[in-house]
């Protein structure tokens, strides 16, 4: 076992406080992380804060790591100390099932989650990023190329992969027009990596405030979805819409956006069931899909996507003593476009 | 122009009743065809009584037509007199556009249905197939393979390539799981089609009454939707779901028996939105799509399928005077499976 240093939440209503629990003892596979930076991620706070009423406490979340390793098992053989690695959403999938799927693996239901996740066979839930180290099965380490930050790299573990995953399943590409709906954590990179993969994009966004910011990151096109005259003048242009927005919107007026036979997809859920028309969806056979981050599999080709391309994330650094200040500005989606703590500050 | 003997409603609370109207003069590139069947499409019920609240009157309803031509005029090189023919939901497109795509002309403004709707010059709406003849633009109009009798195959017309047609889009075919949602008109063909295709398919329906006529048509399984033990054993077990009810059904229930990355598609349309949960599509990457009938290529190639393997529509021949007992009956789902009038009734 070796001692961790975190900071959890212990409670619906408490704020993350320093917090130490032991991580388990690296077996032969397992890589020892030395944890350098983490991203905030919406689904941190909802966790922290028990908003889907499945959290079990104390919890450390995070789940948008890079670091540096530590040390590594005597099995393991891709990674050795020094190497620049991250962690994502998950630390183990159902490895021995006889249905595994190497590429929808995050769809099974052995998924071990990075935090807040209770693995067969131990006795604790997963512990994620808001700590120094954590110790990871190699299968589930993923490089990440010289070229990128580690920092700005960090949200590439959940936001970049949540959004590269529908881009490549849906096939974009030269000659595809894709719509971001929002331009927030998840929505910007889903500019960037689209624009990189040769779409023409086009951003919907509630005003024209990210304007500049959008078309600099390869947005062709910058709408405002608090003017009607948006939904008139672009009926029937997308061949992809990807909506990156939790919040309850009319998701038929988007739906008419789509070309035949195209696809709205979502990767932000709002809480509440949204009334869908069988008209939107039967005229045109138009489609209202969900995507939720991808495989190790994909996410490695998506860093190295990244790394080609030299993409990451726009951040804004912060320290842990300051993560709720942080959570109330993600919140107000008050920050461009990514919060990363800086783990140094851990002490 | 030529006269026409017809059953027309002339408004939403009258019963069909006799109708004589003019035919369009017949040109170079049209076929005129002597109309021997006609099914019974629940559309016909709803557009006699407005219930979509576009119903110009008097209205002519049938699209699932099959006669033999009478003439051909002198361009018209694919047909000749004395030809098995077919008509379904629509008789012309946008053939002059720019964008014109022959494998989505269904779904493009240009459609002209082959009642109730007014073509671009035209001063009168399309009449359709309640009627003794109908004149039919070359392009519009199907060969009814030698081996299918005329009654039957009517209603392949509209049923047939509305199940057809995503059966065909989301790959069905040996070693897919297909549930068919429903044992109507619509239901049953599909069970006929999917099957010919090489499917493993499963017949959800409200009971187990029609049980052994799905089976007999080729379902491998047949479950009853009434009994919630349905859902518990269907837990992600297929690869697509058609559903042909127009009755309201909470689809995130059926949402759940998909597999990852599989797709429930709705081909019947309540009139009230449904209420859909975000997870139930983001947790497996499902999709939510709809889907209306197909092309004139994708529909003769769809006859040509159902001439291959035998297959037509389970029928109950009707005569034009019995159109609103036929009417009263659809509407409860009493009838095994489909309506076809007769159309030598007429006299």
């Amino acid at each position: 076992m070796t001692q961790a240093k975190a900071y959890a939440a212990r409670g619906a209503d408490q704020a993350l406080a320093p917090f130490t629990f032991e991580r388990r003892t690296p077996g032969d596979e397992d890589v020892v992380i030395d944890i350098k930076y983490c991203g905030i991620c919406h689904s941190d706070i909802h966790t922290a804060r028990n908003e889907w009423s499945n959290t079990v406490y104390p919890v450390v979340p995070g789940h948008e790591i890079t670091g540096i390793v530590r040390s590594v098992g005597a099995k393991v053989s891709r990674f050795k100390e020094g190497d620049r690695v991250g962690v994502g959403c998950f630390v183990d999938s159902c490895v021995g099932c006889a249905t595994r799927d190497l590429d929808r693996e995050h769809y099974m239901p052995g998924l071990v989650q990075t935090y807040n996740t209770v693995a067969p066979g131990a006795d604790l839930p997963t512990y994620g990023g808001y700590s120094d180290h954590i110790v990871v099965k190699e299968g589930y380490v993923l490089s990440i190329p010289d070229n990128l930050a580690l920092d700005a790299a960090a949200p590439l573990l959940c936001a970049g992969i949540t959004l590269y995953s529908p881009l490549k399943h849906w096939k974009v590409g030269p000659g595809t027009k894709v719509a971001i709906l929002g331009m927030g954590g998840l929505g910007h990179m889903g500019v960037k990596l689209a624009a990189a993969m040769g779409a023409e994009v086009t951003v919907l966004s509630q005003t024209l405030s990210k304007k500049a910011d959008g078309l600099k990151m390869g947005a062709s096109h910058y709408y405002a979805t608090n003017d009607p005259a948006t939904f008139e003048a672009l009926q029937g242009a997308f061949d992809l819409i990807i909506c990156t927005v939790s919040a309850e919107i009319d998701w038929n007026l988007y739906l008419a956006l789509l070309k035949p036979e195209a696809t709205f997809v979502l990767v932000g859920a709002p809480e509440k069931p949204v009334p869908v028309s069988a008209f939107a969806i039967i005229m045109g056979r138009r489609g209202l899909a969900g995507s939720m981050i991808g495989s190790i599999k994909e996410t490695q080709e998506m860093l190295d996507f990244c790394g080609t391309h030299g993409i990451v994330s726009e951040i804004e650094l912060t320290s842990i003593q300051k993560l709720e200040s942080a959570y109330e500005r993600v919140i107000k989606s008050d920050v461009r476009y990514r919060f990363v703590i800086d783990m140094a500050s851990l002490g």
